[in-house]
């Protein structure tokens, strides 16, 4: 494993490079990561050059060879590593955690920024409606299992958790608890977090919610 | 190969069942189509519960048991019916192909009805600008490949091929010729229509062309 050059593309408060970093912890991956410090005006030229589509964080260079957008980065550190696999072994399992996956990624991360960057009361109320429904979903396809499928912190429970640092802004700016509304969702947040792979990795909510206050002073909306 | 029960739910309109007729046709997958008539307002009993979250077709049916949307249900053929891989061998390969097939997902089709569904000449102006700049990636990473993983046809290709009956009705609404702009995707195009498994997979594009029109009529457009 010593022999593999991994390094990644980063930028602190993206809750997409936060699940990458969450995925190679799990995996046991070390890796140098490179912060990106101003995205908005100032994106790196290794950032530039490493993914000329997106320019987006996270990318990850193994061996110098660029893979971009976080699913897709986790999908590949699973099969270039097999050792502690994340995604399910069958075909059938492996198509129900990619469903999930994929839903997770449409939906969360923008109904989550609705709530926080809505200017008028009903607006907020719209987005917060959504996003419950959306957990909602999720909450039903977790059940009483203790982690997405079963009893392994796997490949969705990685993805969705990487976006949770933000879900205390959320919660602050839509007013509402996640647990008042889904207890087993919110139970399976603070045991994930309990995890020393998603603690180090991801970055403190408080930090996060001062960064939103901060972008919607910006915005003209507090 | 003969034992296995294999269903699609399908739409002979949507874009997104014609991929996965392609794919479905490429590994020599025998399947019963069945297709529903009226998605607007009386989805069938069978797809409200084979599909819950998005109620949409694709869905495959395999041995009874429901593979929603139409990258997953390709990537799961792929993963159950080994023989004629679709995804390249190796995992920076296959990363290469689930990047371009995600820019394709979240881009192509939306993009395409931004044309045909814009009232305004300067929105159709900036969605037929849009619509090709996204073609440009796709081009140049075509480049002078017969097919986007080389020599043979597969994934990102099916991905693609599977969106282009509605291609014809975007030029028209567009007024502009895909091929004026990019004449080694034009000819990428006639190159995979020129496989059975595409031209007996996906609807003429005439039809296509015929339906927007009707949805044109129905939005108060022409």
């Amino acid at each position: 494993m010593g022999k593999d050059d991994v390094k990644l593309l980063s930028m602190w408060a993206s809750p997409f490079c936060m699940r990458v970093k969450v995925a190679l912890a799990e995996k046991d991956i070390p890796y140098e990561e490179i912060l990106e410090t101003d995205l908005m005006n100032d994106k790196s030229d290794l950032l530039v050059k490493s993914n000329p589509v997106h320019k987006q964080v996270p990318v990850l260079l193994h061996d110098g060879k660029p893979v971009a957008e976080s699913t897709n980065i986790i999908t590949y550190l699973d099969e270039a590593w097999p050792a502690k696999p994340l995604l399910p072994d069958c075909a059938y399992e492996k198509s129900r955690a990619r469903f999930w996956a994929d839903y997770i990624d449409r939906k969360v991360y923008p109904a989550g920024r609705a709530i926080w960057s809505s200017k008028e009361q009903d607006e907020v109320e719209a987005a917060k409606s959504n996003f419950l429904e959306i957990m909602m979903y999720l909450d039903g396809t977790l059940g009483d299992k203790d982690y997405f499928n079963g009893d392994t912190f796997g490949f969705v429970d990685i993805l969705l958790i990487g976006l949770t640092s933000w879900f205390p802004a959320y919660e602050k700016y839509g007013d509402f608890k996640l647990e008042d509304h889904y207890p087993k969702l919110a139970a399976w947040i603070t045991r994930s977090w309990a995890r020393e792979t998603v603690s180090e990795s991801l970055t403190n909510p408080e930090k996060i919610t001062n960064f939103v206050s901060m972008m919607r002073k910006m915005y003209g909306l507090e």
